[in-house]
């Protein structure tokens, strides 16, 4: 195992006091694990908190910002953090409005926030929930009942967040998040395998020209193995997967191809250019879109697509003003 | 080879199509491989052009837009762009105040950029070539006379593009230019090595738990092969690498750890944050930072550390509004 780390153990934290070197506009609790924004908890407008294991980086921490998230909290590398991480998160957002907690489809993680919403709501915080389940490639996974969350967690925490920014109250945070998932599919491919540090071997093997359609973010298996294929063939297979359970012709899309950490970006942009091809052919319109690493898997090789049908409405709050360290724009 | 691509041969032009439908405020021109500003050429306004070999994205196309590059075009992967190219960039972003080249100095790189000079000089444009020659690791090197040209080229193309945006004048952007390339220093580490499609295998061979210490972009051999060591470790060694030759102590500093392609964001946060602890120890302040992928090589894992002793007026264009596809802040 080579990475750039002083040792499985401390990974987190030591990654977390460079997040605080890097971005002075996040508070960063290295100890506790719980980033927020230095600006503290917003008078009067309801706070989101997500939270997750580490090593799908920039998600969440780096969306901890205005327009966005208010606080993230990491566990260790693919682990789910504690309630009294994300209690201790809630707390310190808290504005009076309420929280929203924005949650992956994961075991641990849904128990976990369930658990950290009833000792906030002991301690007289309103706290709701949304779940997102975005991914189409299996019901029922390791770590999780029913569909993973994955990609359109991004969507939801932009445009949940900026309705929260515009002084909406928790019930129509938290519906606009739930309408966000509701619209949004996912659909991941690895071409590689990834090395949890604590584990320090792969998790999985992929033979040298083999990959794994519909791929977990922790490596969780997905439909099949395949043959590698070519790139064009690929976006027909991660489209068919999504299109087989959200229309997509004839509709405005808000599109996300995703590199799962160790994909170049180059493999992206054509990967982009493909998946545009295909929905044009279905008479689909792709009027906004993101390109790069914003959900990822370690040092994983490989791409998620994550579609969203788009309404004026949500086409307006993905383009308000934000500010974080992974998403920026408008402001 | 596992790569998202449909072949070999379509790598560029693949991706450029998916640059095309990602970024509407950039015109891209797929065949003859430029990319420019929709917006055209600005009137009166000293143009910025780079380029060189594909397979460093965002590098250049990436930084293409307000407040950095008029102009980007890519070669093949690994290889130098042809005069032609250059030509036509130079020719569609001349605003009639003269074009700023900005060479990574590679062999091919500056004898096709000296070319496209004196081929723009015969149709009237002033041109100016600024080569950037950063990285302490060899003198010499394959593909390069004298020092190659990596990290900096990020830093001179922000600063010298924002002064052009000012309206400062050809000579005065030049210089800032060839400043900021003279105050900045850069060192890398590869942990995995890189596959250039064209070729189908490894550029070089690492052991399971060896490590070439200061390696170049395209691959090229570094100074030595070590083993594997902790981050903070490696942090000391391209930190004495770039002092030896850059004094650090007491300056004020703008840090980039760079990810070279598939190298997962949470190692390049922990090794900024080891950056920074050696700085501060040394009594550095680091002012300005970059933590992520922005001068790569194809997949390869591992990380360059760039930089720069800041003035208080580099300092100031650092900071001026920049919106390009990587670089965006302050507009």
């Amino acid at each position: 195992m080579k990475k750039l780390i002083n040792g499985p153990d401390a990974v987190v934290t030591d990654a977390l006091r460079g997040v605080a070197a890097a971005h002075p506009q996040l508070a960063v609790d290295v100890e506790n694990k719980v980033i927020t924004r230095a600006s503290g908890a917003t008078r009067g407008k309801v706070a989101l908190v997500s939270g997750g294991g580490a090593g799908h980086e920039p998600l969440h921490g780096g969306f901890v910002g205005y327009g966005m998230l208010d606080a993230a909290c990491p566990g260790e590398v693919f682990t789910s953090p504690v309630p009294d991480q994300m209690l201790a998160a809630t707390k310190a957002v808290n504005g009076g409005a309420g929280v929203l907690h924005v949650v992956k489809n994961y075991t641990g993680d849904v128990l976990n926030f369930q658990m950290a919403a009833e000792l906030a709501g002991d301690e007289g915080i309103e706290v709701v929930s949304v779940i997102t389940n975005d991914d189409v490639a299996v019901e029922d996974s390791l770590y999780t009942a029913g569909r993973r969350g994955t990609g359109a967690t991004v969507f939801v925490e932009k445009i949940a967040g900026a309705l929260a920014e515009e002084g909406a109250d928790l019930s129509a945070v938290a519906a606009v998040a739930r309408e966000v998932n509701e619209r949004s599919r996912s659909f991941g491919v690895a071409l590689s395998s990834c090395v949890v540090p604590a584990a320090g071997k792969p998790t999985f093997e992929l033979g040298d020209s083999e990959i794994e359609l519909g791929i977990g973010i922790h490596g969780e298996p997905g439909r099949t193995r395949a043959a590698h294929m070519p790139a064009a063939e690929l976006a027909a297979v991660a489209l068919d997967a999504v299109g087989a359970d959200l229309p997509l012709d004839n509709q405005d899309l808000l599109v996300m191809v995703n590199g799962m950490g160790g994909t170049p970006l180059i493999e992206l942009y054509l990967m982009f250019g493909e998946v545009c091809r295909h929905l044009e052919a279905r008479g689909a319109r792709v009027v906004r879109n993101l390109v790069g690493n914003y959900i990822t898997s370690l040092e994983m090789q490989g791409f998620s697509l994550t579609v969203c049908q788009l309404t004026d409405s949500l086409t307006r709050l993905w383009d308000a003003p934000v500010d974080t360290p992974a998403l920026r724009w408008g402001r």
